[in-house]
């Protein structure tokens, strides 16, 4: 058993754009050479999620139109109002969906359904590379 | 330290259906013989969560009718209209809700409440046959 | 690779009451002297939720806020009708956040972004000792 981490960064738009990063994963496990285990998928930062989704465009549209919906960017927040910072909504839809995600390992290959991609969502009100902490531990 | 896994496969009906299986995972934590560590409960597809839940029959149907308010079944989603594949609320549910949890292990026991039981919910649009993969991580 | 657990208590107001426990999970990392590895961290209980967040009073009241308009707590519930139990808004919001999450350790600390603290939101109707079960897994 050992484990090993590492940290990528994934350039992104903001307002919850979605980004497939399966591949990158994917790799990470790989290179690693690990067979069973798992791998944690981790955001640093207070304004984006990790999830699964079928990564197919229109889908991806009907997740930020829903994402929109349940906190829209326009709308008026304290945190808003007391910092200047118009990212309130960001924030709440982080908080909401929460952080990383495990996603277990078999015969070395992450354990994925085939139309079940590993994404992170940058909720921010602007592009940033979010930076993601990658760790897998297993043997 | 050591590492087990195992796939299950769960009958459920669709648009959220919630099956109780506590049972399926303290069953598999007792014969791995692990005392210390965590247990990874895993769905295998993109329309299915893990989460727990106090199961009994009204808040279950409280839940169902909670996640219909979330993303009805009948919203018109460009997935639905450019697949024609209807269950695009199915995987709004199962993105925010995100995929599977992680259950800690105390004295060879899942360290739960006791109206706290773990659940799979099957967002889709029809009855499967959910697989969830279980991994047991610890000594 | 080891293992080393410890449980928590901490006092907490209800109806979504978000407390910082940042300070407390890094203690325990410290004093466990691991370097690398993951730390769990477990709600013990169906009425609460771990997450990350800008730990900040405007942005903490306006989380509240977005999960009252999500579940409001004064909506009939077919739990509270069968029960007498006037929670059932509580169990709502604390299953669709899930349990538990997972943050990376790196060089013997919790990777986390600047402004992102690990915090325990009790979703119950009153206030409690909320129970959560911290776990160190690595090196």
């Amino acid at each position: 058993m050992d484990i090993i981490s590492q940290e990528i960064s994934v350039p992104s738009d903001g307002f919850s754009d979605i980004k497939n990063i399966t591949d990158q994963v994917t790799a990470f496990v790989t290179e690693s050479g690990f067979e069973e285990g798992i791998i944690h998928i981790f955001p640093i930062g207070s304004t984006a999620s990790i999830s699964t989704i079928e990564f197919e465009p229109a889908l991806v549209q009907d997740m930020q139109d829903k994402l929109e919906e349940f906190a829209p960017h326009n709308q008026t927040t304290r945190h808003g109002e007391t910092w200047g910072d118009d990212n309130g909504f960001s924030h709440m839809r982080a908080t909401m969906m929460g952080p990383g995600i495990t996603v277990p390992l078999h015969e070395g290959k992450p354990v994925l359904g085939t139309w079940q991609q590993v994404v992170i969502i940058n909720h921010d009100n602007r592009s940033r590379e979010r930076r993601i902490f990658l760790q897998v531990m297993g043997k």
